[in-house]
């Protein structure tokens, strides 16, 4: 199989070194023949090619069987007013790769989730899995200047809500069979659309499957008070991107959140959900599991490698247990980005 | 001064009891003359006119020196494809009188902030003030759909965003001089005109305000880890709709928080920020101390009665010090709406 990897900005990098040698290691072990092709992306293809997704990224990434992705931006290219952008290359990407469903499970891990704002006693049994849809709304709506005023579109189309919703059903099913499906449908047309599609592709197609639907501010409450309470979390692109870093405090650190964007066909996308943290860029002290735990998705939901995928989480699993851990989750003692990778890997 | 009282749904009625005996309280204990005229909105005034802001209660609170309203919505108007709905009265009243800017606190009380899901060392020293946009955005852009496709405009003016600004740096600076400006600028128009204007206007205008840029995602993060740091959180109408529920859990619970919304000239809109909470209502247990500090908002911010408005939070503050805390906040011994309402007008 072939893997596009794309390091990116800021401690992209130096994450992706990790994520390279636990590909290579699980192809020796596991007996694979992985080729792994590096392409541009984000600030570093601005620089190279005044372009943040150049045409040959594309067709790497489009002869590739998964995608995985560092991260993007930083403070050199983070003027909002700039004709490119880093985002912008992200944002092409996951559209060219048709990937509408963004799946982003949070599962407190012990020894992480001590360092959770959140206390204790609240974190026991939360076992979420984010289904954000990724390609469609107020991302991909018509931006535009009349004078003194901005203009953003959001826009949902039925079939565009049926197709995640499928996604998020499949998935709620291998799971405890529960969604919480989240809009502002007391505000917004396309939450109506959205509640009322929801609605009918479950009773319809996956009658098996519990739903309820739940206003975005009631849940960015609940997400703190009750997190338990809730298994598949459905929503759609602002809000998820909102409520899933909202929700990474609950396993401590978004040093380990892993996601995996899916779409019909084509390759797979996975990223760690941190961005590329430029304050602690090329020191060597980023926390590479959520990239490490993206290998691992990847794996699963691209390669169809469900053992190896799990053997990767195992190790990621027991690295944090025998405490190797890097600087944003322990003042004490704390290992390197090179080295938490090469605990991994062994 | 003439104050018009809106009780709406749920537990509105209840809570509105309370702030009615306060302000009578109050009238006689600093020797003043309120008038309260009472109107209906939302569900109430569905049922009774068939329109959730009828003009007799538009007439009553353009009259007034300012509203009180409790809550609305519930199960009985709930569906989101109804023709009216009790929300629509509520943001036509928003729009009708003008109050673009939304003021919510957010400072724990010790008592009340045990019963926060943060581990309590994180909650030292939090004092917040949201300045929410509250009449513009996409809230109040274009709505419709087009055959199986939905659409939501979201709109700013350059204009819109002056004002709240100017709201927002005055208020700064009877604070700590600080402004964090939220939005979501990598990837929306609208936040890329607010992040200009309000860099302009604090320039130009404020340069003694520190100001600072966080992306709506990072700080639905930041609120958890680090929530001491912020003072003045200056945003637009939807991001500040989510943060604001988001961090009533710093408080403890929803059931303290008050809100008041600001315009220039007219009158202004004070209101608990917890919905109607249909499934306590009617049952005399509803947490009344969000709307009495409403209350204190009120005689403060349209009254011009500062020392008023301290007695009355000085009264909760004294009231949760001694425990007399409804089921919102105490398994044992919680009093009744009704007794915690006594206990503040005593
Ligand atoms: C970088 C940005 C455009 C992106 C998003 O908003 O989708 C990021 O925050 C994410 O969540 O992947
Ligand atoms: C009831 C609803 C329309 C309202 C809003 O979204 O503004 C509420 O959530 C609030 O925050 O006051």
């Amino acid at each position: 199989s072939t893997i596009a990897l794309l390091p990116g900005d800021g401690i992209g990098p130096e994450v992706c070194v990790q994520a390279r040698a636990l590909i290579d290691a699980v192809a020796t072990r596991f007996n694979h023949d992985f080729a792994i092709e590096e392409a541009l992306i984000g600030g570093a293809a601005i620089d190279a090619h005044a372009d943040p997704l150049p045409p040959a990224t594309v067709a790497v990434c489009e002869r590739a069987d998964a995608v995985l992705l560092g991260a993007v931006g930083g403070p050199k290219w983070s003027d909002p007013n700039a004709r490119v952008r880093p985002e912008q290359g992200l944002l092409k990407l996951r559209a060219t790769l048709g990937v509408f469903a963004n799946l982003r499970p949070v599962k407190p891990h012990p020894v992480a989730a001590k360092y959770s704002p959140l206390k204790p006693k609240l974190l026991n049994g939360v076992d979420l899995l984010f289904v954000r849809e990724l390609t469609g709304g107020v991302y991909f709506g018509e931006k535009r200047r009349e004078g003194d005023v901005a203009f953003d579109a959001c826009r949902y189309s039925v079939q565009e809500v049926e197709r995640v919703t499928r996604k998020a059903a499949l998935l709620a099913r291998g799971r405890s069979g529960k969604i919480t499906h989240v809009d502002k449908a007391n505000v917004l047309e396309t939450s109506r659309l959205w509640r009322s599609t929801v609605t009918r592709v479950l009773r319809d197609e996956f009658p098996d499957i519990a739903l309820e639907h739940v206003l975005v501010d009631a849940m960015a409450m609940h997400l703190l008070t009750k997190p338990a309470e809730f298994d598949v979390i459905l929503t759609e692109n602002l809000f998820g991107d909102i409520l899933t870093d909202e929700a990474s405090v609950l396993g401590g650190s978004m040093g380990l959140l892993p996601s995996a964007s899916l779409g019909d066909g084509k390759a797979g996308l996975y990223e760690p959900i941190h961005g590329s943290a430029p304050d602690i860029a090329g020191r060597g002290i980023a926390n590479p599991y959520a990239t490490l735990l993206s290998v691992a998705l990847l794996l699963r939901h691209s390669l169809g490698l469900d053992r190896e995928a799990v053997a990767v989480e195992a190790a990621v699993s027991d690295a944090l247990d025998a405490r190797v851990l890097t600087r944003d989750l322990t003042r004490r003692n704390a290992v390197s980005t090179a080295e938490a990778g090469a605990w991994v890997v062994r």
